[in-house]
């Protein structure tokens, strides 16, 4: 398994630092995790801009302080990210974007706006820039909201019912935007052949550490393994 | 592999959240990870006080504001933390303490005062009401400085020179601090006998995320295999 991607750049798109208001952590680091077993190299983005919220993580309610999205984000890239401005589709084989409410909050408006949401201007940009050129793009947990936004194709975000799926609403919302919703629990992940678009559920779901990582890393993989020889 | 410590009880301890001045994000998530793909249980606790620090992780510069440890290590216990102050040795059966500078400025204060450091009042009681059970515990990254300094016995925090290994000189203080250093790279674990504690050496070292997840899992699961029948 080790190096079979050997050389392959890989970006990874990250929304700030922690579930409810930035990227979720353990999916990110899951990301990371298999982009390096896979022998490929994470290049780190996020755009630079002020978070929608600050959460305090231990109650759920919103703090009175502002924090950047690139510079919470660089607790998890350990300093190393760069500007969203900065990315070029040219550069890379595939793009991951990790979940959390922060691809929801700060890559789009998802999370106070559903099916209505806009997504950021830089990032639209580049998932726009990146679909051109076919190659293979994978989202989990709510950032699938994404590309069923731009792209409407076929995405996963779980199962649509279920005491494990709180979050169960949002493939109504995906409908609702036009695009088409593929239940899959935390055993599978989606493809969509026509986008070249891989999705899986991941924290949709509540599912302990190690099961989120293996389906990042499912997601991961099936995404990797899509880039052209 | 699965389930083979199901039930088990495992209290985490974290230091915030971002390796300049909380607990070192892939470490405290690959400790989870591994808990729970072990079948057992983690429980968090992080001290309720402001952090020493809050470092700009894209600069390494201290910014002007104050965080709180327990609320920023919310944010990788997804909420669900508790005050160090409630740890109560007699209801975990392991301990685990992943790195990150946290734990070298918010557990104790080893990031400024070297081998003069002291351990924060309620982690030093907390750590040495579980010592005294004699269960296992398990520390990785600098967080190994802090059984050096309350025990004196035998740890690792990697290899003693290298170009991987930029915090080399922290085995000198170990060594000042009357404990013993084993050189181990992110190959092996370090196990004191007499005081049943794992040290590993993970982000003291620069590799690639994936041999920093396998490393932290190799010191948990060497953790947890010492717990008694």
């Amino acid at each position: 398994m080790a190096l079979r991607h050997a050389g392959r750049r890989v970006a990874v798109f990250l929304s700030g630092c922690g579930v409810y208001d930035g990227a979720e952590i353990h999916e990110a680091s899951a990301a990371l995790v298999s982009i390096t077993r896979a022998g490929a190299k994470p290049t780190i983005f996020a755009p630079n801009k002020a978070q929608m919220h600050v959460i305090d993580h231990t109650t759920g309610n919103e703090m009175k302080e502002e924090r950047n999205v690139l510079l919470e984000s660089a607790r998890i890239a350990r300093g190393d990210v760069k500007p969203m401005a900065e990315f070029a589709a040219d550069q890379f084989d595939a793009l991951i974007v990790p979940g959390g409410f922060g691809a929801a909050k700060n890559l789009c408006d998802f999370a106070v706006k559903g099916a209505d949401c806009t997504v950021d201007s830089e990032v639209e940009a580049a998932v726009r820039s990146f679909h051109d050129t076919k190659k293979p793009m994978g989202f989990c947990c709510i950032a699938p909201v994404i590309p069923a936004k731009l792209f409407k194709g076929k995405v996963t975000v779980g199962l649509e019912e279920g005491d494990d799926w709180p979050y169960a609403g949002t493939a109504e919302a995906i409908r609702t935007m036009g695009a088409t919703h593929e239940p899959h629990d935390l055993s599978s992940v989606c493809v969509d052949d026509g986008n070249n678009i891989v999705t899986s559920a991941a924290f949709m779901c509540n599912a302990p550490f190690h099961q989120i990582h293996d389906n990042v890393a499912a997601m991961v993989n099936t995404t990797l393994d899509r880039i052209k020889a």
